[in-house]
């Protein structure tokens, strides 16, 4: 039986390099060579015990491959293509798929919908830090590449990109808005670049590491705050001299800057959240104007799914924007427990690495 | 000068009828001899102190009425024609109320927005509980009444049928959809009854007083759930076989029912507040997926303006809901300090009181 | 190999009972042993030979029935188990699926998409006017049968219902909405119906059948129009008052309904046309205000897939509506030649036949 | 009685500048000196008689000015103040103009709708072609001008950007879209703009103007269709892969570009018409696939009112898109009877005029 290294979860506080075999497929699947991957924060969270996964899981959840094998009811694909898969592989016909809401894709359960139940790749089933994925339901989830674009230009389709842009269109972000991001991690920073796609045409980044905020610049900000600096949500009023702004997009995951992106919406404004909590929430009653501010919370879990990761691919194709200096590091397959020491501890001014197998 | 009585404020826990000289006009209000009126739950909070206004302020903001006279600048109403206006009274050039936001009208302040800015009867100008109330920017909120509809059959237009359904179209409710409504006073019931209207078709009511159950059995909910007797959330998700609940509307203003929408929404579900709430709130962190469960949280303030107005006096004629028997007791105008009494303790199983100068 | 009855299109002018093999069924699809189905307008446009179908195709595509047998990969379902299909069956995993427009269906084409692409029973695969049908991407497809509901109570889900509902659906019909709607046909009724259930206020239906006008009341018209009696374009503005109409919903395919839907619709009203036309269409240019009028114009292809099968069933087992009366006529496969003949020339009032194999 | 200079509408083919008095204001209107205006391709029409308007009024609705005086109800401007007001000039307070359709403003017939009512300037009253205009309803239209903007940087809010953008919004261009523009005038260039500003991906842009398609690239196009050297519909099929396009707008007005932009939809696609027609338009059955594609066909009037203009001075602000080289001619107010001559031929690559009292 053919092996092939996986980076596992064994316990909290390590993710190891071990050798599984490689996978088999069912008529629905397709086996992906991996060529990149990456880490997520998710995946750091599973590393430190804070999201529980089974013991033996291969974690990642945002593969960048080759097909290798095509599972016998797949069509449309063949092997050796270039393709992607979102991190989130909904199984197209679930109730809450049918309905267009792919990441709560719930088969059997709670009359087809489960709360994150999308969410697969290194969370319920092996995951894409390895060399070999296999990637389900692949006729609903694989898409190629177009030609000309690398592997690190379009290595944060499957998740981060189409997250940050998911906190602009559930925030329904308009050309002429005023939007606020709070946190500019990886996710922060595509919210900040889709807001910028989106056509808001006041940005403001906010974060505390400089590169950061120079790179939210970069990708579109037209106002930077430093929130160790300066108080983010005092400043922002300023900037927008009082009115506050249309959307707020929190890509954090805490109290304070949940409460922030209320405190800074004009009446009528919509926080978009799309930081992962691991406390209850606090919703302050002024900001929340007692209920009476018809103001709008919405959560957004990255939406997945072939259609989602072409349209994507065609953001990166156009050369709208360049996410490309997002990748600050780079390692092979057999160093990933250095890039998760490094990413971990957010060293040396680490967005995101590229993981090649 | 002549006078006119009034309900007004004095000091937490005393709103006393007293004579006032009836106000002039400027060149855009009209002056409304009220015929019918009554007393909202807001109007206790004002009553109790709980919600500030100035001494000496005229109470109430659901008129009914005859035009008495019209200023200089007003076209196309006449003296001696019966109409509404909304509780909500927006100027209508406003950078909110021109973006569709009537209930956040703030001409001057934050370029055009104040949290609750629309809401000025009873508020921030004198109210209707009074002979005489002068409306505002007549021509934007003075709604004609159809013949044929008495003052009880329209007095539920102004606030709470266009409360409790805004809370229904916040929440986006559509044909098919599965509702829960959180407390069944007048705005849920109406939250009840509008439901029904946009089409939902599994429609639970929960409360705990007998009587309001009955009505909102009567309104269109197919299930009622006492929350003395059952546990909501368990027998709602018993009700939907474990699915949840496709919007949960809030209508009391409390942290438990605040709670238990979001507890009883599915994935992707909508959680629709009109409650007025008095301290922070908590969401709690299962109930909301950790952030990630694709839902909404959303607020409505009571649309006004004479076009809303219109809608709702249209569904009134159309006899597809009759909200009459809200109106649980009636008073002469001279009574209504006992009609205070009897509504802020919610004595003899009233609903609404019907007030007639 | 076992044999079963089929009614398959010759020629034009001729569709004939034949004996046909039992069909075999791939990994994903369904055998449905078919208790009840009926005759389309659109198979009345294949008998005439005005849509082109293969010789030999059998026709039907409205399937109430029983689970037979199922795929090796279908799970979620058991054999024996009461069911519907949609007229439309998507595959789930085209484009045009995951962006929600299952009906447009295509795989492999047009980057994944197809005009009229999700209609395949009765037009490119074989439908179920037979003993028996077999559902392709049965996990997309079938739906379970609320228990309690008889045959003829869902007949009109998989299309009558899904499309005249999507007409008020896509119109954007809302509470308190005035909606005209042209034609009182099977689908014309369901969006009368449908108007009703989704709130509008003043329902309008035109027709030249008193049987049909009658059957609009009872479903919820407010005013019929007989149009060989009044010029409906006049009496639609008398009844709104010179106003016009929110949303005219067309429902016949002819150009003369299509212009006279314009004619009434107020500035800023939505066409919504369900018709099939057999002509290209003429827009009057002082009804479209010369492009200047805010209008739309949209048109639905029956919304097919379980859930929203799920959601219909939902609305039939709410009693909210009762479609059974649309069952005037009732035939066993046998005779289905007989009941072409009554329902292709609109004998004795008939509205929908049931078959029942 | 002090005079000013005007452009009037004397007989088809004649507009010529006249003095007439300075006029008086009523309590809500602004007079406002203009400082820059322009010249459309409505007033176009007007010279030519295909548009009627009374003999004597004075032509025009794009005003940037400075307010001179204001009516004696009019709070929140002051004297002095550079201010733009909209083509569109709603009242605020009309059944249309409540509902978010400011542009079909009718105070006072068909309950409050009129087709085209916003449209005022230059059409019902007296425009802005003059040393002075009559702004109605100011409260509802003044916006004032950003510091820093010159009078031919704003000069395309009133009608050019409004109209350009509005279609882009009213198709719902959103990020990823493909999305063809046929027709790059002054309008059409304005939706290629904004088709960029909202994140379509690919833009395809046809004229056959050389000045104009450079035009279109400059502003945004990715690619471009000369229509006399290629069948830009099999062009836009072929630069699509057969896919087709999210959006098609129409900005000339024509028959040929109508039914061009059907053929190149993808299907579900959407036609967002901008053009003023001047005969029936005929649909062709194929391209709307006989009624059954899910297609939308909706024509956008050039929306108004202060907080639109507040948006679109925000954009220009932001620098996102430069729409000054858009005005190519520059004329005093007494030469424009030449600037009439030279806009109405299109001579010497004119796009638009700026014309200075």
């Amino acid at each position: 039986m053919p092996k092939m290294r996986a980076a596992i979860f064994v316990e909290p506080g390590r993710i190891v390099l071990e050798d599984k075999p490689i996978p088999d497929i069912g008529p629905l699947d397709a086996l992906l060579r991996v060529t990149t991957t990456t880490i997520c924060g998710t995946d750091v969270h599973i590393l430190r015990g804070e999201y529980p996964v089974r013991k033996g899981l291969t974690i990642g959840h945002e593969p960048v491959g080759v097909i290798e094998k095509l599972g016998s009811a797949v069509t449309g694909y063949h092997e050796g293509q270039r393709v992607i898969a979102g991190a989130i592989t909904p199984c197209g016909h679930s109730h809450a798929s049918l309905a267009g809401m792919h990441s709560q894709d719930g088969p059997g359960t709670r009359h087809g919908w489960k709360p994150m139940g999308g969410w697969k790749f290194g969370n319920t089933i092996d995951g894409c830090q390895a060399d070999y994925v296999v990637v389900p339901d692949a006729m609903v989830n694989l898409a190629p590449v177009p030609e000309g674009l690398s592997d690190e230009q379009v290595l944060m389709c499957p998740d981060i990109l189409s997250t940050g842009l998911g906190g602009v269109e559930s925030g329904r972000v308009r050309v002429g808005d005023t939007v606020a991001i709070f946190a500019q991690g990886p996710i922060g920073l595509c919210a900040t670049a889709g807001a910028r796609l989106a056509g808001a045409t006041t940005i403001i980044a906010v974060d505390a590491l400089p590169d950061r905020l120079a790179m939210a610049r970069r990708l579109g900000a037209d106002h930077v705050v430093d929130h160790t600096q300066q108080d983010p949500v005092a400043e922002i009023l300023r900037i927008t001299d009082g009115r506050g702004v249309d959307v707020a997009i929190e890509a954090l995951g805490t109290q304070a800057t949940f409460a922030a992106c209320l405190r800074v919406l004009r009446p009528g404004g919509t926080l978009s959240s799309l930081g992962v909590y691991s406390t209850d929430l606090t919703i302050p009653l002024a900001a929340f104007a007692a209920g009476l501010g018809d103001n709008t919370i919405v959560t957004t879990l990255c939406p997945g799914g072939k259609e989602r990761m072409r349209r994507l691919l065609a953001v990166i194709a156009s050369g709208r924007i360049d996410l490309g200096p997002l990748v600050t590091h780079r390692f092979k397959l057999e160093q990933i427990e250095a890039a998760y020491e490094l990413f971990a501890h957010q060293r040396d001014g680490v967005l995101k690495v590229a993981i090649t197998p």
